[in-house]
């Protein structure tokens, strides 16, 4: 879409992360720190997937997730591309290096209630080189998961009282899509 | 969670459908007019998959969703459970009517903006009863899609300037493993 064709929208509130804002009497939500959210799926070497896990307050409990995160968001790096970005965050939050990393796709989190678009990465040929943990703002516990038990893992989670991200379920779909190792 | 153990919030703003709220310095929305959301990955005995489409002003262009809604936004409706109002969403956006409705997961849209959890529902049996297209609020247009196209359907949708809900591809995840019937 064309910004310079965007209905006028005014700021009903705003906060260090977030704008709230109506368009033409339809309320939602911007990050306004970023240009751009990327979220990878990558799978080792051995078939596991790298999940993370973290405390979000909005639900107020542990959310599992694909490792993500916002490009643009550093004071010095408002221009980083997607991919680099991606890059970036696997590594901050997972300790891994990709060889390969090739877009999947692009998905909405909730059109109805927020402008966030996503941008989905599949990452393979991963090398671990650091502890991974994210940067010194986040907790972040990661999780490798054998794709084959990776369903029972997830329901096991919920009954334990996480939740679990919609994209998480979606890059799976692509892994599988893609090369049917899991059936 | 237990709702009397949440953090106290506060209310930044508010509007008929959303509530900005502060927690602890984390801010995110809500929704205020219902008691939970659902969404249903239906498909017919032909092996379509039913998508729906319609503009949403916050990415201010057409989305590519499934058929979804709110649960007790309905004024005499309050206390409405996620199953009945899943069916209802089905048949009022589709026409169509579920023999079989069962609880696929229930995933978040994006914790760390919103505590919206989304509850997904996979129909089978479905028999057309009604014209489908919402209520008087909603424009939608009602697509089946051949789930051996779907794929391709989807990637020409975003290359036409659409864009593609996380819970199609979460729906197909749980359909693919399910079943297996598209490779």
């Amino acid at each position: 879409m064309d910004p310079s064709n965007l209905p006028v929208d005014n700021v009903i509130a705003e906060t260090t992360h977030l704008r709230f804002l109506n368009r033409g009497g339809w309320s939602y939500v911007e990050r306004n720190n970023s240009t751009g959210v990327v979220c990878i799926l990558a799978r080792t070497s051995e078939n596991r997937i790298i999940l993370v896990e973290q405390h979000r307050p909005p639900v107020d409990c542990k959310v599992i997730e694909l490792p993500a995160g916002l490009a643009g968001d550093l004071v010095d790096q408002a221009d980083e591309q997607l991919e680099v970005a991606a890059r970036r965050e696997l590594l901050e939050e997972t300790g891994y290096q990709a060889e390969q990393l090739r877009r999947a796709t692009a998905v909405t989190s909730s059109a109805g209630l927020t402008n966030e678009v996503v941008t989905m990465f599949i990452a393979d040929g991963l090398k671990k080189v650091a502890p991974g943990g994210g940067d010194e703002s986040e907790n972040i516990i990661v999780h490798e998961v054998a794709l084959d038990e990776i369903d029972d893992w997830l329901i096991r989670a919920q009954a334990s009282g996480k939740l679990v991200d919609s994209r998480v379920y979606a890059g799976l779909y692509f892994l599988l899509r893609n090369d049917g190792t899991q059936t």
